[in-house]
């Protein structure tokens, strides 16, 4: 598991998204060895004010955007959409979340910037898409996640909807961006070809409702929040123990014997409630009363120990603190350390791509805005140090 | 948007993967037009018999598993597990999500595959991942939401921690082993080589958690559930109306304005305990008791009008039922409809990879059990006629 080399080696991307979807999906590509041009405007992404700091440095900031480099464009000016479009003309990929029109109105749609490179990877995402009746609509996540239906699965038993914590139509969409912009790169790399992605928030949120749209159009039920119960298979739950809670049960015939004889309810295996998957779905509620009883005899620990020996799926909700700590997160790398010039010392989460001949690295910095005008200029574009100078008094 | 091409024609994947993890990820590739050998056990895949059914077919089923082909393997069989090593020397790809160990066991592991096929690509997807001390755990995804901490920042406040209704861990690992695969898949293109790929669900689900990490690494902070507030802007939450609710705000400087000037709440502005997002979060619930004070004066449908007009991102809670009718999603085709020979008519969720010169096709039919299993036999493998009825007789 140990290489230097990259699985986007030499792949060039200029980025000009911000805030999380398309810096997460540009994140991901930058961890597979992509360059990533991060295009900020005057003042920079809107997250570098986002809490907390460290030094005055966004940990937000610099955790989706680790490896990047960073230039600094005002679009409105003229001459800087025409630095970007000679930039677009030496890049793989061009990567862009405002609301739909707004990068042709900068003459930077993919329509003005296939003129010049006609070869170019361009993905845009958005709330809504580019086409439709909210195509203009503004679409952040929790508008996404409530819209999409996802939030009306989500919660308590009879409770209202809820968001999940974390901004998952954000990074869904990400990755289907970065799934997008690969296989297009594949179609690239046989064809010669370019092509325009069309990525939207809501499509992606709609792609992970899984069985519910079958429970509506097949089965005719509304479905609504279920709790933490496993709504397909059962027993599966949190069950109260003696100091705290244990999630487990048997989720097969198999494992529902095995769960029942480590409970001691033997007699439930013959019990013709309980005797297939429909059945304890049906009947889960007299008989998870039943199991409580048992597991609130033992601790957690205890039945954490019981249920590794024989095998039975288990888990407790950690927190975030106790995840940081935790042997298995550890052992996967899951969380890394830099030290960044300024912000110090720096952890966040690790590059679930674990690849044996390619393996993506995310032990990187984020950039201090503008930090690689200078470079860029020189590098990409061939400017002399007067040109330059005149670009960067100008900003 | 119109093309007969695909993005990953000519692409062939071997897949032994069941349940939802693997079968997300080889859905994503075959709508991008990889061909999907799903090999299943007798019996078939466990959501075969996942309600809701039409005519004994399972929704589950054939919503994940669209565009494939199924044939049937006893993998406990030498003979079988010799022709699955045959096919794996014609693939490309190989997939499978067994508890680690168990392919290796079966002489189907990397190690085994690439002694006929160095170019393969192998992907493993599991809860824990491929080492560390819970390897051998088994990862249901509500085990994975809750000790990934995801769970942990879910739900209401001052509540406890919520699962997300759909299997997001299943879903978030199935992405990320499709942008592996197709990355590896970039790299063997450049350099002729495969390689190994090792993804897990519970390194896929904290690669999600985005600025919780921060909160306590940073900030000190264990983040707790926050109910359905955005947790980093102020104000954006859902607001009680005449007859329901709408969720809305402004989320900088600017959007605060046009929103309080939309709720004649133009006093507001220059209010110090609200001059900047950092105080609005702040003191978020005597704002947000002076913002419902308003938005229970109008209908829903009169301030979705309203904020339409001046540009505030807003929506409601849709239902799944609401959502599959919604005038957004027909416009981006993100529900489609098959006809299954036996299921009848079906729909489900479409692909989010809008793509214009390779378009995902996400209409296309699951395989009946073991439907290609003498197509395959023949083409793949160049059986005679014999040879396979033996084989099919033999199952």
């Amino acid at each position: 598991m140990c290489s230097n080399e990259k699985a986007l080696k030499g792949i060039r991307i200029l980025d000009f998204t911000q805030q999380l979807s398309g810096p997460y999906a540009s994140m991901v590509l930058g961890d597979l060895g992509a360059e990533i041009i991060k295009i900020e405007k005057p003042g920079g992404d809107d997250t570098r004010t986002s809490p907390p700091f460290l030094n005055g440095e966004s940990a937000f900031y610099m955790s989706m955007n680790r490896g990047k480099k960073s230039i600094i464009l005002d679009l409105k000016k003229t001459e800087h959409q025409q630095i970007a479009l000679e930039l677009a003309a030496k890049a793989d990929i061009v990567m862009e979340n405002a609301r739909p029109g707004v990068m042709s109105r900068l003459g930077l749609g993919y329509n003005e910037i296939r003129k010049s490179n006609p070869k170019i990877i361009y993905a845009s995402i958005s709330g809504f898409g580019q086409n439709g009746p909210y195509r203009d609509r503004g679409g952040l996540d929790i508008v996404i996640q409530a819209m999409s239906g996802l939030m009306s699965i989500t919660g308590e038993k009879g409770g209202r909807g809820m968001k999940t914590g974390s901004s998952i139509s954000d990074m869904f969409s990400g990755c289907y961006a970065a799934i997008g912009i690969l296989a297009a790169l594949n179609y690239r790399n046989i064809s010669g070809e370019g092509q325009y992605l069309d990525i939207s928030m809501l499509d992606s949120t709609i792609a992970i409702l899984e069985n519910f749209i079958n429970d509506y159009c097949v089965a005719g039920v509304v479905p609504e929040p279920a709790g933490n119960r496993h709504t397909g298979l059962a027993p599966f739950q949190p069950f109260e123990t003696l100091d705290g809670e244990i999630i487990a049960g048997g989720i097969n015939n198999k494992l529902w014997e095995s769960f029942c004889k480590a409970l001691g309810l033997e007699n439930l295996i013959e019990d013709e409630r309980f005797l297939a998957t429909a059945q304890r779905l049906a009947n889960i509620d007299v008989l998870a009363e039943m199991i409580t009883e048992k597991t609130k005899t033992k601790t957690t620990m205890e039945w954490e120990q019981l249920f590794d020996t024989i095998g039975i799926p288990y888990g407790t909700v950690n927190t975030v603190d106790k995840v940081i700590k935790d042997p298995q997160v550890a052992a996967r790398n899951m969380i890394v350390e830099v030290e960044h010039p300024i912000a110090g010392t720096f952890k966040m989460a690790g590059s679930p791509l674990k690849m044996s001949k390619t393996p993506a690295v995310a032990n990187t910095i984020a950039p201090i805005l503008g930090q690689h005008m200078r470079e860029i200029l020189k590098d990409v574009l061939g400017k002399n140090e007067s040109e330059i100078n005149r670009i960067i008094k100008d900003e």
